[in-house]
């Protein structure tokens, strides 16, 4: 196995190469890798069969063999992902800026690549395809950290890559990928200051924390998220069921779902069995203040820490608030700072809302399921930042890249 | 002295209203800093002497003191500096992009303060009103760690600051400062995650590591830089002797001075005796290559340490080199990728140096001193980013903020 240094300066040398691709030659580059992964697809199957076996082996089950197991439609899937990243603009070479000065100065803010990303994430294959996929449309290469249990079969899909993009006169080392899961080595990693120029993590809060407090380069945080819909007191009532059903119920288990209630104390008597009724009807357990269990049987007393706590699953915490100020405070005491949502038809209470709630995406009237690359109209996205550096929010191709000055002088020193 | 922990709330806190403060609301509160620091000159001056009799006394001397030290001319800069802030267009609230989604979303990227902002710094009493100023109208509240030679100096200032907001019926926790100088808290500092959103530290190369290396809060590294200026075979020799002496003479103290310099071997028998001798009435060592040293007496012999090496002084490291692509990989090898320049008269080889020096600024025909906010039109700077994250380059207003997502629903939910 390459060690990490070496690992390190072989990206850095490929990343010079994949900064200078054009627009079609990174297109080629990408549905040559599709389709190399439909006519390997065998190879994947089985290589992921060892993984999967391994897992339940192992005593694992459930949602986690559900992410890491592939069949033929989860790869056709993954080629398609690589497809749909060709077929998007190229951020690369976009001048941001450009501005004469007083001396005859010419400075551009161009958009360049980052050169080589670092992605770190758990047992799911998918992020394998498309980490690399939008990593070379941005114009970097890219090291991966995959979930150990998931290593054989990532380890043939970057193969595959590997092999396409070597057979037509390209650096391999565009992508590679860890063989030793270890957290040692994904320490090690994390301290590659020189050789990766940002580091994404995408995965669950244990994993983000670790790279957070262990990496010297610089992290893009990406999100969990214990999202909140307030419903205001002139709020459409039958808007806000269909909000709160679909923020918690269309999936639970990912980050923009809804994870918290609050309901304004002008419509508890009202809303309050309406919304119970809906979330039990869907099985969703309630874990509510007193008005809530007071108001409805079968809901579960609220512990303070459930006010904090991001669930991924069919539990919703549910509360009264005296108004919008109460909801904006407690959103900003109890926020992860991803999505929250006001349901409303006050004017005031909307713009209100939405300028304090300090979070990376605030919405009025719709359900935070929507904080997303592909419906925000990225194309495609890398994951959703919970951090105000960089980027905040879903991150497609632009949050991939840097910016650089370019001026063009005529001899111009300065005084 | 209050404990972090409390300060961090503190902090946070200030920042929600600094966040909604209006533009005339932020700039009366910089003008009226700035007065307050005219009216109380002769507390800062005597803090100021107490720092400076210590630190002579413990035996510190040269540039040092002569940043520590304040006179009426520095502290009317400082008010001046504030003042300027205030005359700045204001970064916050700008709409970067509203676009209207299929399912009738309206989604809004808005530009909004950071939050709290962390300036950890050496001894310069200067950079207290800077960041102070810049923060406040970037919308953020900050935290500031200075050296601890400038302590009592830096007490004064944001005691003054502190007073005029207080005075103005705002929160004075707008602008705090750690009055524990010990390393150990500026560790803590560099963890006050969930407090400090951005951590900024402005200095020299070790302060920079020791931040990179501890905090767990998002940091923009500031910059040392190792600055090339390459002069390619068809140069105008007169414009690359005075890009060469500005770049290296004006102000060698400082981050965009030139350190190394490269030149094609076509012109090194005319080129090098020109420009040694003008380096030499500069008093400027030269560390050269052995082209160098046998075409020019006192020419020292380079060692490997010397083309990575920031003197920040009037030394020079100088080499020959084949062409522009031996430049680029030097540069590529040695840079700290702040600013580069290419002297040439050649299209393709300016276009090509352009776009592959992978640095923050790169020119072609213009001296690396011109790396610098106000050079490029921002007014103000808090610092030059050499990293690839949020800014890179120098850093205005701008850079100070973040941005969120707004959205404008009327009861869309996720199919």
């Amino acid at each position: 196995m390459r060690d990490l240094i070496e690992m390190g300066i072989m990206a850095k040398e490929a990343s010079v190469e994949t900064a200078k691709l054009s627009t079609p030659q990174k297109n080629k580059l990408l549905l040559n890798a599709a389709q190399a992964l439909l006519d390997n697809m065998d190879t994947v199957l089985l290589a992921n069969k060892e993984d999967v076996d391994n897992a339940i082996a192992g005593g694992i089950k459930g949602a986690f063999i559900d992410r890491l197991t592939l069949d033929k439609s989860r790869i056709e899937g993954m080629a398609g992902g690589l497809r749909q990243v060709a077929s998007l603009p190229d951020p690369i070479g976009e001048v941001l800026s450009m501005n004469t000065m007083d001396n005859g100065l010419i400075i551009g803010k161009k958009r360049v690549p980052m050169g080589v990303i670092g992605i770190i994430f758990e047992a799911r294959p998918n992020v394998t395809a498309d980490a690399f996929g939008l990593c070379l449309k941005a114009g970097s290469a890219t090291i991966l950290r995959g979930g150990k249990e998931a290593l054989k079969t990532n380890m043939a899909i970057v193969e595959i890559f590997r092999n396409s993009i070597k057979s037509q006169g390209y650096s391999e080392d565009i992508v590679q990928i860890l063989e030793d899961t270890s957290r040692e080595t994904a320490k090690q990693m994390m301290q590659l200051k020189g050789y990766i120029d940002v580091l994404i993590p995408r995965g669950g809060s244990g994993l983000i924390q670790s790279v957070v407090n262990n990496s010297t380069i610089p992290v893009i945080e990406t999100g969990t998220g214990n999202c909140h819909v307030f419903v205001d007191k002139s709020a459409k009532l039958d808007d806000a069921i269909n909000i709160v059903i679909n923020a918690k119920t269309q999936r639970p288990g990912v980050c923009n779902a809804c994870e918290s209630l609050f309901v304004h104390e002008s419509i508890a008597d009202t809303f309050i069995p309406m919304v119970s009724k809906a979330l039990m009807a869907k099985n969703v357990e309630i874990r509510g203040d007193k008005n809530f269990v007071e108001k409805v049987d079968g809901v579960v007393p609220a512990t303070e820490e459930d006010w904090g706590t991001e669930y991924e699953d069919y539990i919703i915490s549910a509360r009264v608030v005296k108004n919008v100020d109460e909801a904006i405070e407690l959103i900003r005491r109890y926020s992860t700072h991803h999505s929250e949502c006001i349901v409303t038809e006050d004017y005031t209470n909307a713009q209100k809302f939405l300028n304090e709630v300090d979070s990376a995406c605030v919405y009025v009237n719709a359900s935070t399921r929507f904080t997303d690359g592909e419906q925000f109209g990225f194309g495609a996205e890398i994951g959703i930042s919970t951090q105000k550096l960089h980027a905040r929010g879903p991150m497609g191709l632009k949050e991939l890249t840097t910016t650089k000055y370019i001026i063009y002088g005529s001899g111009q020193i300065r005084e």
